[in-house]
């Protein structure tokens, strides 16, 4: 006998291959699916299917976004001569949440990594140089992320941009607030000393 | 600013909506979705309304099926004579995962619990009345979680059915197979105690 009717091990597979789904979760979720009533489970269907249908990138940040450009670029409201460059729209979406920063954004959707064969010409880059040239920007705030990669990206673009007389920052990178110092790795540890600002 | 584009926040709220699954995690997950290829997030929403649409209680043990009566219902290859009882269709999925268990099965649906105002004739239990006068059954197996609800619904039904001089057995329970000794509960313990075999 087959496990499960065919239906339901669909849906089991399909969930299955979720980032951080394993098989059991996929069969807890799945069968938390079928007991859910049959309009709040075809709205969870449905949003799937528009989200994805209705969301693209936005042609002049990056961002994801479901008007084009989207309503962070359209935002008269904002500062247009700071951009935060981040890797991809969660990033965006973590930085927003802060409420402080006014700037614009530039989503790169990855970061510079030749190991596996992902150069600065596949990531969305080019369109950055268009924005520098086009517009008038005061600062480039590099907030890839404190990975080998995001390093990388982060000390090409600097170069890349430095010549044009914009300035060029990078986020800090120490101890994360609340956390302690005894528990802290020595990477994070080094960049906070290095870091380190007067008082 | 809203912090997400309305169709991503939609999906988000949705997704977060499933057991186990925070706001950090339909986050991650809802990025995934739409990093997916449309093909891919299009089976996974289809899967989703098609299971929904698709699978419904077997008319005969309660358990879920996409045809009525079940394949295991249907199955001439099993064992008529033995019914096991589980409170829900996951309890089937991991019983059959043993493949060593060739009897049928009858879902309760839950279990009886007077806290929350679950009688007896709130589950599947009629119905069982009903199959055990109809068919020629010899052993019940009654395999509730061994819950305070799941052990009272086999008390229950025990005292409901021993009169009838059919054979009621309850599964073991005690030490997991791989536990220790040492990490056990002491409830597990007294059960492995209390249902020690001779060797």
């Amino acid at each position: 006998m087959r496990q499960y009717p065919r239906p339901l091990g669909k849906l089991i597979n399909e969930l299955a291959r979720l980032p951080g789904v394993g098989n059991k979760t996929a069969q807890r979720l799945a069968f938390h699916i079928l007991s859910m009533d049959d309009k709040d489970a075809f709205r969870l269907s449905d949003s799937i299917r528009e989200a994805k249908q209705t969301m693209k990138y936005c042609s002049v940040c990056g961002n994801l976004t479901d008007v084009d450009p989207c309503s962070i670029c359209t935002d008269d409201t904002r500062d247009r001569s700071v951009i935060c460059v981040v890797e991809s729209p969660r990033d965006v979406a973590a930085m927003e949440k802060i409420k402080e920063y006014r700037g614009m954004y530039h989503v790169l959707g990855g970061a510079i990594s030749p190991m596996d064969g992902i150069g600065p010409e596949d990531i969305n880059l080019r369109s950055l140089i268009v924005r520098l040239q086009q517009d008038d920007i005061k600062e480039l705030i590099i907030a890839t992320n404190p990975t080998i990669e995001g390093e990388a990206t982060a000390m090409y673009i600097a170069r890349l941009i430095k010549p044009s007389g914009i300035k060029v920052s990078r986020i800090a990178h120490g101890i994360p607030v609340g956390g302690d110092l005894e528990y802290a790795d020595e990477v994070t540890l080094l960049k906070a000393v290095e870091g380190r600002r007067e008082l």
